[in-house]
């Protein structure tokens, strides 16, 4: 049985037009509305056929809806939901799809509190944004973290989780506390030393940009890919994260530090050390079918392509 | 013409093996010797027939030479080129392919003071290392970069610079020095941050490692693909390349600790400038050929794949 025969998406950038390509894909029979903030992204999604329904006002896509996913970034999340309050049926579940949970669960609470809420978060996506960057295998074998309230239905919840094993993914559930500190390294972090990286070296005098560019092979170029990710979201997700980015950029500018004294004082097997165990850890992930296992990501090294 | 018709590749891993495969197709005819310090990488060059004639001893790869390219780690360059010197000819040309130039330009003037030297670094790679690792393509479209001494000999130059653009590389000129900073930029700093956060995930108390691999896909497991490049290799470069990596390093913790302050004190607009302008890098490199086009990397998202 479907866990869901009327599903509203509230943004339709990468995350939301990939969930609807995905719903389509896998439950075809579900009814689709969308709606956009942008009347230029409702017009790409009519376009697209995305959804069945593209309506011109946020409260028109939910009225009948019985799972509203909202994919807009996490500081307007309750704004975007207090709009929905007044035109979503009563036994609405509603959930999202952003990447900082304990600053979305409060938002939520404030701005629909009588409404059933499950909180999601799909670990995945690409460095591109807008609704013709989706695509429906976007979620297949990433992980989707629940992370309901400790007195959420568990039916809700369990429909919520089916929903997302339709679409791909595998769920895991946890608090919104220990979710925020799980992603804030494993996926905030990274992003913001890959910005911050790639800031320093456009700013520097004894290197032009031109040249950090040019030979951007020889590893920056990874961190580009990340530091291309939409804005308004990582701004949102830093500020809405604060706590725990911080504690884990404290953490990382410990371990740095240490590092650079190896590095002052020749010691090579201090670095030897590390740049082993480091190697394993890619193994696993790979292992675990968390990254492509082709070499370089799979990157093309045809000279034409 | 031939740039050369007698090679010897010293050090058979993933770049030396690449080089052998890209002599192969491009320039059939030259005729291939090659060595490795360690039995088992000669054992699997002979069966992969990297090389017309793998040698059992340094010596014997390189007495009948025209170019000698060294692929060894670049702590390892003087003390290999020294033990070679009594067997080459008196006319070879001796290049490399370390990623620091200004001491491998010391350690070779001292190791074989009246050799011709073209010192070169083709900045190209993946995070595998080993001679099964590597392809005839890694170099196509890849910068190769000569670090010549002031007085060099402009046709040995213009000889080793031929022969890597017949390898596909494109080929650029400049000092050892203006070298190691711009790698230091591109490619060291890079590495040693994979490495370092790779590191701190994986020694948290509130995270457990298992985490950190299952939900690895939100950016972390870009790091994890450099951090798992060769540990010789890379603790030879940050040895070798102390002085510009600290320098680059300095840069970087400064700008960090900014984008902390950023955070701490919710400046969403410093945050914002900042994530809109590392975008437009990341367009550059794409637009120059230096990173695949695709999403991603191009990575697979077949559920099967």
């Amino acid at each position: 049985m479907l866990p869901f025969a009327r599903v509203a998406i509230v943004g339709l950038g990468l995350i939301g037009s990939s969930v609807a390509r995905a719903v389509r894909q896998s439950m075809p029979t579900v009814r689709l509305s969308g709606y956009d903030a942008d009347p230029a992204v409702r017009d790409t999604a009519i376009r697209l056929g995305l959804v069945d329904d593209v309506a011109d006002q946020a409260g028109a896509a939910v009225t009948d809806a019985d799972l509203v996913v909202l994919c807009v970034p996490v500081g307007a999340i309750g704004a975007v939901a207090g709009d929905l309050a007044a035109d979503m049926p009563a036994d609405v579940i509603v959930t999202d799809v952003g990447s900082c949970k304990t600053e979305v669960a409060r938002a939520l609470a404030e701005a629909i509190p009588t409404v059933t809420v499950v909180p999601a978060h799909p670990v995945a996506g690409t460095e591109r944004s807008g609704p013709e960057a989706g695509f429906a295998t976007l979620f297949a074998g990433r992980w989707c973290i629940l992370t309901p309230a400790a007195d959420a239905e568990p039916l809700a919840v369990a429909r919520v989780g089916e929903f997302w094993r339709r679409l791909g993914a595998d769920v895991e559930v946890m608090t919104p506390e220990h979710h925020d500190r799980v992603l804030a390294v494993t996926s905030h972090l990274p992003h913001l030393i890959a910005y911050s990286i790639v800031g320093t070296a456009s700013d520097l005098e004894a290197v032009t940009e031109s040249e950090v560019i040019k030979y951007s092979a020889g590893g920056f170029r990874d961190f580009t890919r990340i530091a291309a990710s939409d804005p308004t979201m990582w701004r949102d997700v830093f500020l809405s994260n604060r706590e725990a980015v911080l504690e884990m950029l404290g953490r990382f500018s410990e371990d740095l530090a240490q590092l650079q004294r190896a590095i002052r004082w020749g010691d090579g097997d201090a670095l030897f050390d590390l740049f082993t165990r480091t190697r394993a850890i890619r193994r696993s992930i790979v292992e675990q079918g968390q990254d492509d296992a082709r070499e370089d990501f799979g990157r093309s090294h045809d000279p034409a392509g």
